[in-house]
């Protein structure tokens, strides 16, 4: 039996980040389009490879300086199987079309996200 | 007896916020630029209503990312009579317009302020 | 027989801006979850009024300082009946917020849309 | 006998821009307040040099891509005696902090004012 | 015996957009440091693979809604042989991380430069 | 004999923020590039002075927001010998052209840096 919208991103969300919600701050409307809508729909489209929309959606938060969100999807790359080099190195790069302030940001988030699921790792 | 601008602008921002002055840690003469052009000059413009100039400022912060002036004017939105329902639809529209990453943070600081007035409310 | 998001969405789009498509130039997938998510699902929720959502859109887009899209949504604005003075009004706020050159660039697409639109109506 | 923050203004606005209103599209009120309060005080203030207040303009300017902007703002600069190299120098310092883009298409800016004045010169 | 940095930048340069220089309205150290430092160092780094480099690049580009670097580097993309259904994919995506506005903007110059090159590839 | 451009960076760094890299949370090649491209080749450039790059600096991080590195920059800015006064100037000026939130933030940033400091100095 096909899976709805809302169980396909829930399921994402939970391969993802470990938990079926983002966030529980948000209005019960707008946490539901987020299940929906965002990983039950766009996540799920075939025109672009998981990975890639995981860099993609990295790149956006470094570029625009988001580092609540960043400590989310840095998260959900290293589920999805990105290693931290990549993200490293995905900082270097963004840091020239995006400025340097907003790199040196990412880089504290992204240290602190991968020492904390070293951490989680070894339980 | 004319008000003088800056005791228009200290007489909202008391109603709005609670203090005659924003931000301590502004230098003298920019608190009081702030009191007397920006909230004695123009919120106390006509051409907008009071409550339309807090969801258009509250609009700017959310699409901006401004997390800690979304603290201050959600609170004044909250003191005006904008319902947390309204605010919260707000949010879910700017997501589309600015992206999700601003409203999902946004999400966050509305349900703190709102909390925090509730137990002040209580108290 | 209950319209579908897509007959919504296209109706709002034929209404605001007189086209049932807004950008030819999205590739087809794009274009439909334009019509049918945002504006036959997110635009047609009861929390704010159209007008409103007209305002906080346009908040958003001079705040941003996307300058060809207020050119389609300062005609949607005044399809739905915002009155100019409302809209300079609310460039002047705007600027205080987001700064100078983000409003005064608006000015000038404001003042050419409304050109426009005047000798359409002359027509 | 003192000079109203209007005519301080204006005698400012003509010497950078050559021109005592910047933005005729601008709405009255708006162009108003331009004049008055942000070139008739804030820029007539004296914790930083009409240079320095040029340099900080620009650098805003550049670091948000406001492009329009930039064209009278570079105009200005030169009027006030900063020369290209400066400012060649302070779009390569700014694609560090803010990204390659912005000072790429300022560049381009830059360039085309300067063409523009060294034509005016000639006559 | 080992090409210099400016020579691999120079060449990159040339594969990707046609031309040995990006923007010949930058000063000449700033397009030195352009070819050598961005083209011959960055972007000649192993840590991500040159179409991920190119993805990466334009998400910034969208992101920050920068679009006449879009012109430049969707040309980029296309010569490194990225098909325009990933950057659509990538667009629509980016939609929903940024907001709308910038990958409807960004939907128009991908829609332009594909034409472009379609026209030049027919010669 | 002539000093590498990694003693030069690493040298300014010392003498602006009394530290030799500024985030050791950076990847190894990250914090290089940083020492070397940005302290020992971009701030060493003879084409503004070191107050004046201080100050373009300053004035980006504030535009952008970007509050970590003006914690950073503002302590560089007082170990270059620029008064507070000046840069609380900066801070109303930026007001008007990126917006007062900004600003207001940047305040608050400034004061807990120049407290910070003086302690330090009280020692």
């Amino acid at each position: 039996m096909a899976e709805t919208k809302m169980e396909k991103g829930a399921a994402l969300l939970q391969r993802m980040f470990g938990a079926t919600t983002r966030g529980s701050a948000m209005s019960p409307d707008f946490a539901k389009m987020t299940v929906e809508h965002l990983f039950g729909e766009l996540w799920q489209r075939p025109g672009l490879a998981l990975e890639e929309r995981s860099l993609v959606t990295c790149t956006v938060l470094v570029a625009l300086g988001r580092e609540a969100e960043q400590r989310i999807h840095f998260r959900g790359a290293r589920n999805l199987g990105i290693p931290r080099a990549k993200l490293d190195e995905l900082l270097m790069h963004v840091a020239h079309y995006a400025g340097w302030p907003v790199a040196a940001s990412a880089s504290r988030v992204l240290d602190e996200v991968w020492k904390a699921m070293d951490a989680e790792a070894k339980g």
